[in-house]
């Protein structure tokens, strides 16, 4: 989420370009790779640090180069329904799998009116906006889940057994911009936690645990302990719920059977599961009727009165949405440790990281 | 969901039939007032009073009798597709609309691996769980959400603008029990807020906003003001969500446009929607195989280390589960002024109350 402020700007167009050609040098092929820059370059434009370029791609070529993903997709589809479809994507990137998935589900949406797919054995898919988002053009409603390694006890517990399992809903709003909803089931993402052990803050009370299922507000200790999860046992309980969806019913995995965090676990595939979901509005309200109520539903919304000290009510995604606009100005901020990784790594590579 | 000790008990056998005959006396077809009753005691046994017998059953008849709900049901269906529908419930009795809607996803789901059904202007429908759980024996993944009078202020608001939108997903566990998840998506019920208001008990911190927006912990001030969102953003976004599909995308009400909460509202319809799916585990696993998994994750979940003090990690609905258990024994409960209320309505209705 958060960006540490180096001053550093990369062009949006240059940085995304320069991702696609390394991922092209670790064997990605040439579409393929455009698809999973353009996925992450859309995290950072969002201003979701933690799922873009500036974070990920690092860790996706050492996982590529290590051979514990592969870099080209094959995909079976190994059960199939009217409304459902199975997606083994056999360890290939997590964005490949999740563009097939939800490409399958919108198909499937047109003519079912709604579809549910799940992906199995595939890795991480950057941010689930992104897919989600895919539903919005065609005039439908989109959702989609992913499980993760995990940082998160059940209610009681002091063992990580669930991941921070994030979701998204993307609603087309009309004339109006799209109703955005993505988040993790923790209070806070893991990465805002690491921010703070950087910085040395304490993080907020409420937060996260130590190992030994204590509240804790030093981020070191929590890094080695537990996320909270949002609403306590009632985060517990969507954590659980997106990884039987996620990673029991697919034969992924799940629980606490990861191997570790994605970023520091370079030994085993991470074998995660997704689900997509599409609604068709026609399905149940003509297009332009639905549009006016969105639009309705969002100016009431911006226009209720404000708590003390509040200058604006966003619709959720909003904030994104304008920072995705700021940014395309601005370019992209740069962490510098992150920068000079990715000046070496291009020169190692012979792609050369753009002038900011 | 807490319950006043008054030290009665009504057995839930007699409670459901006098229950069942006391709605079939303001108007309510035979077949129909069971399946309300059952929904409702269903509620009162797994220790859900809010939407038990207890509270619910006295709203209900006050409802229909002022002619504000209808106690006989129609059903339109205004679209269908392979694997979704939207029903048109005429204002007719929530549980009915639902018991209609999932019966019709269930049938759909049977079909095309899963579906997606929606109702439109429909009343109060009880637990969401008892709706999802209607999956189980299918072998199915069953899902119910509804809109509901606003309560709920957006992130920086202090006006309500959504209900407390719960919803329920539950899936069968082999021979374990379900995993039931049923959660309103404030951080606690306005229930628990209206019974510490009897009883004069501060709220804990983060619970609730007064009427300006600031945190509160006095009831009263609460019960004029605002429940807090679970997780703050990330709750206000779920009850935006589930409002769009329930509420927008159905036609029904949504947002600020009820007329007032359900039992404080004698004037108009509440016309709320709601939402209901399910996903056929065949599609995507033998039944065997997943419920092998599921039982699996429910012992790793039940035997995770626990934090210090916690004698017990409770899968999502095995508290409710074990509560049914106890209640099928002990009776269902009573507030004292409750059961008079019930005592005074079996008189005036020639359906005189159980004994306790």
């Amino acid at each position: 989420m958060a960006t540490v402020d180096s001053g550093i700007f990369v062009g949006p167009g240059a940085l995304g370009a320069w991702a696609k050609n390394i991922l092209i040098k670790v064997g990605v092929g040439d579409a393929d790779a455009g698809v999973v820059a353009d996925s992450l370059l859309a995290a950072n434009l969002r201003g979701v640090d933690s799922h873009g370029i500036t974070r990920m791609l690092g860790v996706y070529v050492k996982r590529l180069e290590l051979g514990l993903m592969n870099p080209v997709s094959r995909f079976d589809i190994v059960r199939e329904r009217a409304a459902t479809a199975l997606v083994d994507c056999h360890n290939g990137i997590g964005q490949l799998g999740a563009r097939f998935a939800m490409e399958k589900t919108i198909e499937k949406a047109k003519r079912s009116g709604a579809a549910f797919v799940a992906t199995a054995h595939s890795n991480h898919y950057g941010a689930a906006a992104y897919w989600a988002m895919m539903a919005l053009e065609h005039g439908m409603i989109g959702f989609s889940s992913v499980n993760a390694p995990a940082a998160v006890a059940p209610a009681g517990g002091r063992q990580p057994m669930f991941g921070t399992n994030p979701f998204a809903v993307a609603v087309p709003a009309g004339r109006d911009i799209p109703f955005v909803l993505d988040m993790a089931t923790t209070l806070v993402a893991r990465g805002r936690v690491i921010l703070h052990a950087k910085q040395n803050k304490p993080l907020e009370p409420g937060w996260a645990f130590d190992s030994l299922g204590r509240p804790t507000t030093d981020p070191q200790a929590a890094l080695k302990g537990l996320l909270a999860p949002m609403g306590g046992y009632k985060g517990y309980g969507i954590a659980f719920a997106v990884d039987i969806l996620s990673g029991v019913l697919t034969g992924s995995n799940f629980g606490r059977h990861f191997p570790g965090m994605l970023a520091e676990n370079f030994e085993t595939p991470t074998d995660v599961g997704g689900i997509f979901a599409a609604i068709d509005i026609e399905s149940f309200m003509d297009r332009a009727e639905f549009a006016a109520r969105m639009e309705r539903a969002f100016a009431e919304v911006r226009g209720c009165a404000k708590a003390n000290g509040v200058e604006r009510i966003y619709t959720p995604g909003e904030i994104e949405h304008e920072k995705a606009g700021e940014r395309a100005r601005t370019g992209i901020p740069m962490p510098v440790e992150i920068h000079q990784e990715y000046v070496e790594l291009g020169e190692r590579l012979g792609v050369p990281f753009p002038k900011a």
